[in-house]
């Protein structure tokens, strides 16, 4: 028999899933009986009979064993999942901010029901990094995860390198082309980023971390000033995501934007891919890359939860580690570029060694060696003063 | 239990797989429990009582259920393979040889056995691709394939660009460096990366090709000319192996050098790294890098197989395949540079459209359209007359 899926939300993951289910028709491992959606008077592209406004009509029927959580509000996801779990259904889920901030809880709720949460299309788009993390690096020792984990920004960052347009243009294009929501914080204040490294943490190294502690500086405020710096001396603007463990069972995690050299894998990296570069003891160095957005790509990676769950392709192993969540250690030095065009703020950063500092016509620029701790400490006043930092 | 694992051969690979068991200890999936070899003169870094030069001292033990080849001579390695099937262990090869042209009876073996062959370490070094192929990208519908196979190509060919040496120094580097075989003719020639494709051509078309049917063009003729017209065109020279699916159910199948210009992914794949993309239709564009050779990268490839053997992650249903090979289609067009020192050889090869022929102090210089059949009907000549060809 056929395995039969409930799906909650309609939008451009769920209708990425449906489409590729109808493609595969007899080869795919299951088909949707039934699509929870919340407004009633929104045009469907699917008979009305397919539809539901009530969430029972899936968690109750004993036919439905897997639940795709696709919707957009994160706490409706929350409650989407706790229910699916807890009636003893597989669940798939794309909500990288649920899933991020309510971490612990999903853990305690596996153990308790017994049920399983996968969620392959939360970060990384179409590459299968979780699947991967669990079933070939797990037997490794997993070193340091880099990563390009934001599509619409690594868009707009390649954009304005190699078409030389200003942020406006690339943020509007980015918008238009549709990888960047409506509301761009998430994405340009590198908020999405950081979800989707606390995912790939825990997978990694087995520990839990709160989404605000991670450090995390956006792109904001780039300017072609900061393109042109960057230009100069042969690097490309990206906007990195690096974790890594740390002293005392800590992790070191940030998102920063990077001025990275042409040797670097990241530097080839453009528009809307993304790329995760996994450091390990036996295999060293790896790195997979592929489309971190769109509706076929993630719709696919949902099915590879579905199809993994059905196989039973995963291991149960790291639900029973330790659920406590740990800190960041950023007691760590790094070299950074600060352009800042506000001169009154130049006391906001103390660093460890300055490198080059140059007034510029509106403010300042300073390259220097600086505590992660001393950024994450002014994270919010660089903000206000519509500075730029990026690592080198 | 501990799995009990029998090991044949104990070189770079065998090695490496006993280093890493070694090193986890308690979390190891199994343990090696005997080695055979067969040179008995040879000092080996463990007891003597490790080791066994009578083959049936595995085979026949009923405790040892798994068997990894690891030897260097491909008849030998079949036969151990034959066996092993046919007295129901698992085993797990890294011979691409002995793979690639023994492919339609192995999986005529596996079928009769009932047993699995797994191979992860023969092709991509320590890059998970043949579990990618089969658990992840099967449910997509893979398009086509392109890679970096071969890592003592690519570090000669990254040598020679990045710091101008020329083809004999960096071929020495690459054999001090262990990345070469003392006979360089597998890598250079390309018959290397042609065994490589085989499998994975068979992994993610499910078609049997014979390793002398894919069209090859080595660089053992490759001059700083060629590297220096590839920097006039910003381009960098790679040994880049390409599959995809043609008409009447054949597949085109070339390993050739190619001038990738730098947005080409395979552009910034440097030293020893290999490189594969998979196309594919839902996920559009992929691509996993890491080590291709090396002790702990192919033992940690080695290990992963007899984990997925473990636990059952691996799908059967490919096996079951058509294995009668099909045929190479190379009705098809390309641009190539050619370089031929000898100006007496300029009819060898015959363009659809030339682009540029440049008389050079000694012999000429063609960039042209040509078909991949043409190519092919010239390739012992080509050989001959010292010429070096690479797609633009």
């Amino acid at each position: 028999m056929t395995t039969q899926i409930g799906l909650f939300g309609f939008g451009v993951v769920g209708q990425g899933l449906y489409e590729i289910l109808a493609q595969k028709n007899g080869t795919a491992p299951g088909r949707i009986t039934r699509i929870c959606v919340r407004d009633r008077a929104k045009p469907r592209s699917l008979p009305p009979g397919k539809f539901t406004f009530n969430p029972e009509d899936i968690f109750s029927d004993p036919d439905i064993s897997h639940i795709v959580e696709a919707t957009d509000r994160p706490d409706d996801a929350f409650g989407i999942v706790r229910r699916g779990l807890l009636m003893g259904k597989t669940v798939v889920s794309a909500n990288k901010k649920m899933l991020a901030e309510r971490l612990p809880e999903l853990l305690h709720l596996q153990r308790a029901s017994g049920s399983r949460l996968l969620y392959e299309a939360s970060a990384g788009g179409s590459i299968p990094i979780f699947r991967n993390l669990e079933q070939f690096y797990r037997h490794d020792q997993v070193r340091g995860i880099r990563g390009v984990l934001n599509g619409s920004t690594n868009f707009m960052l390649s954009r304005m390198t190699d078409e030389g347009l200003a942020f406006p243009e690339v943020l509007a294009l980015a918008q238009q082309s549709g990888f960047a929501e409506s509301d761009p914080t998430l994405d340009v204040d590198a908020h999405d980023p950081a979800y989707k490294l606390v995912l790939l943490i825990y997978q990694a190294f087995g520990k839990i971390l709160a989404p605000e502690s991670v450090l995390r500086l956006g792109i904001r405020h780039i300017s072609a000033e900061d393109v042109g710096f960057a230009a100069q001396h042969s690097r490309k603007i990206r906007l990195l995501a690096t974790a890594e463990p740390a002293p005392e069972g800590k992790i070191r995690a940030h998102i920063l934007p990077a001025m990275v050299p042409p040797r670097d894998p990241f530097f080839n990296l453009h528009d809307e891919y993304n790329g995760i570069q996994i450091q390990t003891f036996f295999t060293e160095n790896q790195m997979l890359t592929g489309k971190g957005a769109g509706s076929l790509p993630t719709g696919f990676a949902v099915l590879s939860d579905l199809n993994a769950s059905l196989r039973q392709e995963f291991a149960p192993v790291r639900l029973l580690a330790a659920t406590a969540p740990t800190q960041n250690h950023l007691q760590h030095e790094v070299v950074i570029y600060w352009r800042c065009p506000d001169p009154g703020r130049r006391g906001l950063l103390t660093f460890q060694e300055i490198l080059e500092e140059t007034p510029l016509e509106s403010g300042f620029r300073v390259v220097g060696r600086i505590g992660l701790d001393a950024l994450a400490a002014a994270a919010g006043e660089l903000g206000e003063s519509r500075s730029f930092v990026a690592t080198m």
